[in-house]
């Protein structure tokens, strides 16, 4: 068997074949883009569950507003306009283990079998469990666990979150949740963190058109280098 | 006024607002990724014909096999792969002229509301139409048109492209189908390189999770590296 | 011959050469970072003068303070501190058309052989002239071309653009004079952006270790996002 | 004091200031692109020897022929050839802690005091030990030492990476010496893989103006993507 191989599209002149599937017959007008996303990720159509459930969860990381993500798109499409991916891109870098990477910390702790004590003892901080603002719950989480309720995926992995959340008298964040529900679902905890990068970029487009009407990155650069150089101008 | 404004999102203790709507409690379970992409853009829920239309468009543009981005992400996440989301951002950042901003371009034209043979005289490149491999007919294009018909948006832009591409003797290719049907929906044409850029994002996130199980950087660096400097080591 | 060649590098298991030249013997301690540069573009190494005028272009190009790019690289390292590589690759993203552009369309337009009274008549707006702050004279210009004369390349390219700017009462700002200079050079005008890019990763390693230290990028957020987002709250 | 403020550079109408130096009148014409760096990251302009080796240490990094990063930035290229600054970040994406970030690790590991011994019994796998290709020495190291006896900067970091070396069989690699040397001129660690960063920065913009006279990424694109897909075209 050839080291380079992909089992994810290919086309000829007549086909075009995603994981098996006609793109054309198949996938385009019965899945939605979450539903693609969940067909990416596992090889297997969601049911209506699955699809419900799976696609609460990347929406929930589409908008958080003016991000840190979202700020360096919009200063660097201010250079770059007409590259409008690259700053898509830009505001994709920051997605790493402060932000995003707490949903796929969360995944990878649920996933290995502990419970919620053992879990506790050897974590002083838990991926997952917190938020400086939304306390003393998280109105996302409350959410999400009510449509995994009524899809019948609120499971042990939810449970045992909302456990090590009892016991250190935190709430369980959006990103936990998504965390438990993807284990829930049965992705792999390395997929995890993709849910938040593929909703992100949905929702930096939507900040680079605004932005594209209504800029604000001048403004925040004139302002923030006045701000940064004050003390030299004395 | 403030320069510094955005209408996009923002957030309280209890509350978590996306342009307007209660994120937990008028998205979550109600919008799919799709749809919730439609609303970034567009600030209205999408109906049930936009929504099936609109995902149609971004599901398409998902998944292609093994091309310069996917590999471009791949080769990344060699390097990187603590840092995923570094090397999703490294596959968007080809998208531009040259693949995706077709798609672009066809939105643009088909906007200044030019007749066909205008277009034609004016225009000796037209993007949107033309594919290397999918002729005489780009079934995708086939495809989304006959989910246009049956929504009620096959309407004046699909039928200027259509006849621009009969002048040409050239198939619409399905950048120039999505080119067209951004149009009909009224999206405005700086949005929909975006979409390509988000439904790319979508499959980029299933090429790193292949690549993190079925490995193929590591052979194709070696592979090129060999071929490349052949000449040099005789 | 492959189409798959390249002539930049390869090793053996004794040897690593780079352009022809064995890096450990004749490079290393040798080539300074800039002179590197240089060999890189041209297959030459530079001689005194030529590695005097480069490094000057170089070095003129590497920080300005709190620029967009330099805010986008910290806000990326915000939330990705684990991977600093993609918090510069996220600075990077913006030097596009509006900053660092204008340097290569500057070396472009200079390069056609036309004369000061044809490139006005022709154009509106030249790249390389007018600074926003910097006026009527940009310091760096003016040292920039002594350092040109002192080496023997203040030649018909600095003339016209000079030419050009009194023409359009309007001060050669640094890009246009690192644009004119390297077409005296002889360097390719599709590498004259490069030497911005390359510059610039310099200056955003300084700000991401300062950043580092000295953090503004949160602060910059939670001021940011205040702004925007105050009519909202109301 | 304002938690906005950096201490690198600032400007008024007539002068551009770099870390308290005048840029045009005591930076340009003076200091060569590695000693610019050097002086971003320091604060202090090198010295003569400190010039020579910290050159010597980012050459080293600047070209390996067709890497997985040159590889990125070419096929990001190919699809956006007007937004080369972003091909350049692609490539930038994947300097993470599979190649690069063994400089950095090698650097922090150097500075906290422990003897070879106690290194080698701690640690299973060493950063900047061992190379595929170049061995029993890598020839990079010798010189770099040499330059670094020269210079004087031969000193108990360089020892003590030598010595790990020794207990484990391995040769010193150029990274290893690089973060060595680091340690020796009193860099912080963190800085490390910033010296990688920019210097591969320059070698992406080599490699890119090689690819826009001389083009792989196509090829290369074909080859693989027709072996990935050979599988499931029977």
């Amino acid at each position: 068997m050839s080291a380079i191989r992909s089992d994810l599209g290919w086309s000829t002149r007549e086909r075009i074949v995603v994981r098996g599937k006609d793109l054309p017959g198949e996938i385009l007008g019965r899945l939605n883009l979450g539903d693609m996303a969940y067909f990416e990720l596992t090889g297997k159509f969601p049911d209506e569950k699955q699809s419900r459930l799976f696609n609460a969860m990347a929406v929930t990381l589409v908008e958080h507003g003016v991000t840190p993500s979202a700020l360096a798109a919009r200063l660097t499409y201010l250079g770059a306009p007409e590259a409008m991916q690259a700053a898509v891109a830009a505001g994709l870098c920051g997605l790493g283990s402060v932000f995003v990477g707490s949903m796929e910390g969360c995944a990878k702790l649920l996933s290995e079998g502990k419970t919620a004590e053992r879990i506790v003892a050897e974590h002083k901080r838990i991926p997952g469990l917190g938020h400086p603002l939304h306390k003393p719950v998280d109105p996302r989480t409350v959410r999400l666990f009510e449509i995994a309720r009524e899809t019948g995926y609120y499971g042990k992995y939810c449970q045992l979150i909302e456990a090590v959340g009892k016991l250190k008298s935190l709430p369980v964040n959006a990103t936990g949740a998504i965390g438990a529900l993807a284990c829930e679902l049965g992705l792999d905890w390395r997929a995890v963190r993709g849910i938040g990068v593929m909703a992100r970029a949905v929702g930096l487009v939507g900040h680079l058109l605004e932005e594209s009407r209504q800029p604000m990155a001048e403004t925040v650069w004139h302002q923030v280098e006045a701000q940064a150089s004050e003390h030299l101008r004395k």
